[in-house]
């Protein structure tokens, strides 16, 4: 089962994804939205079974936000892939990093990426997101997988001037607004035959920059869960996003940034392509 | 005007709190809970003015929650009193930093304070923490004050083990459960003449460790939300909680932690007195 949400920004209906790619409305089947309390309360199983194909299309033009509506918590890792770790000048962690990003910074799939006033360092990073179904504290790795409700593609944006030359913590270059784009769909885990063998990518103007695969995490997911769930209690519609391959701009040489008119596509196999257009903060 | 909470948790009803400091049931004036979407919507305006004397008591012995409902996103300050940071080896910050408790960490400001399992060093901060009331970004210094709801006493336990030894950033210290005892009220900005005059002061088995007056602070609250307004919009509803004066359990020769019996006393004055008893996880 796929879920999106179409509509304008903080208007947005709940829909399922058809055979056909086709957005289709489930605003009768779904009390409210694809939010905490709808992954509280079992809504994605009521979902199941239903007819995708005899529900309303929607209008092919529609805007598509957001495969899942505000979270309570949104949390990342950080250097998960050994190359991006080398290629940031990082150390290899022993174990799993946590910060976070910013309900707030959310956007959808095809929405405009906007540099920041003042941003100098705005870089891409495709990673593949997971979305929590049922509370998770303290949690064993065997088990974590049950704990997911689906997987998605985010595109976690980072100002790496704002990140990391500004003092303290890395989240003032993680939070802007616009510097989450997640979708275009929340798959559910039983699509996924393997979540650690899917490729992910990332385009930049249309040249493949990033080129990795899911079997290239130091931390798998299952790891990811358990481990976050020692430090904090996730809960149903919560997201964490799990880190970035090699290939972003802060690791070329010379370092290369986002500018107003490039063009990101990204996408991990099975969870549909994000595209973005950069444009600056305060243009139309 | 002081607003409170009252009820068992996650089912709390919004009170306001009376000239004798006594809770006054508010659930027929208040569409909902004091959220994001009563902040957003002019809520708060809309009790001003409100006979508090005439709405019904709450029984004395009822559940104190926090004063306001689980925010879009809870941010914390660090090192912003001098004295603080040098207690912990840290230099003095040049500029404000910012990392994130969880939304889900919030208690209330009498409920217990749970241990983390595996927790070794779980340490107290007092702190004074503001509530958003409008969309807040790019918002100029001058300014920023007219951006905030109110004020209220944040405990902002932190696992020091967890914080510094396990790799990356601070938030794996920052985020468990009941690290977050917000309240008794949220004292709106009327009633505070000057809020970078204000004694703050926590009581650990009835001695009194910290001890400091907001006038300490290295960054005034006007230029906290100004900068931190700079990476992140903020919402109605969210809270930053703007760092602890010296006085933690991390600064003390030899180190002092918190054990299962212990109780915290901790107060800003004007914004009411919290209480917690140590207990650890697990136990009843």
């Amino acid at each position: 089962m796929k879920l999106a949400r179409y509509g304008q920004p903080g208007a947005e209906k709940p829909a399922l994804v058809d055979a056909n790619g086709k957005l289709r409305d489930a605003s009768k089947l779904v009390d409210g939205d694809y939010g905490p309390a709808f992954f509280a309360s079992g809504g994605l199983e009521k979902l199941r079974g239903v007819d995708v194909d005899s529900l309303p299309l929607v209008a092919d033009n529609a805007r598509v936000g957001s495969c899942i509506a505000r979270p309570g918590n949104f949390v990342a890792i950080g250097l998960n892939y050994v190359q991006h770790a080398i290629e940031t000048n990082a150390p290899i962690p022993e174990e799993p990093i946590i910060f976070n990003k910013a309900p707030s910074c959310i956007s959808g799939p095809y929405d405009p990426v906007r540099l920041p006033r003042n941003s100098v360092k705005t870089d891409w990073e495709v990673e593949i997101a997971f979305v929590i179904g049922k509370h998770a504290h303290y949690v064993e790795q065997s088990d974590a997988l049950s704990y997911i409700a689906g997987f998605c593609v985010c595109n976690d944006i980072s100002e790496r001037e704002f990140q990391l030359e500004h003092g303290g913590q890395w989240v003032k270059g993680k939070m802007a607004p616009t510097f989450g784009p997640i979708g275009p769909w929340l798959v559910t885990t039983d699509e996924i035959a393997d979540v650690q063998q899917l490729p992910l990518w990332l385009e930049l103007n249309g040249k493949r920059i990033q080129n990795s695969n899911t079997s290239d995490m130091i931390f798998p997911i299952a790891k990811l869960l358990s481990y976050t769930s020692q430090f904090v209690a996730l809960e149903p519609g919560d997201i964490i996003t799990t880190g970035t391959p090699p290939g972003v701009g802060l690791g070329m040489k010379p370092e290369k940034y986002l500018k107003p008119g490039d063009v990101m596509e990204l996408s991990v196999e099975g969870l549909g392509v994000q595209r973005q257009v950069v444009r600056t903060w305060d243009e139309q």
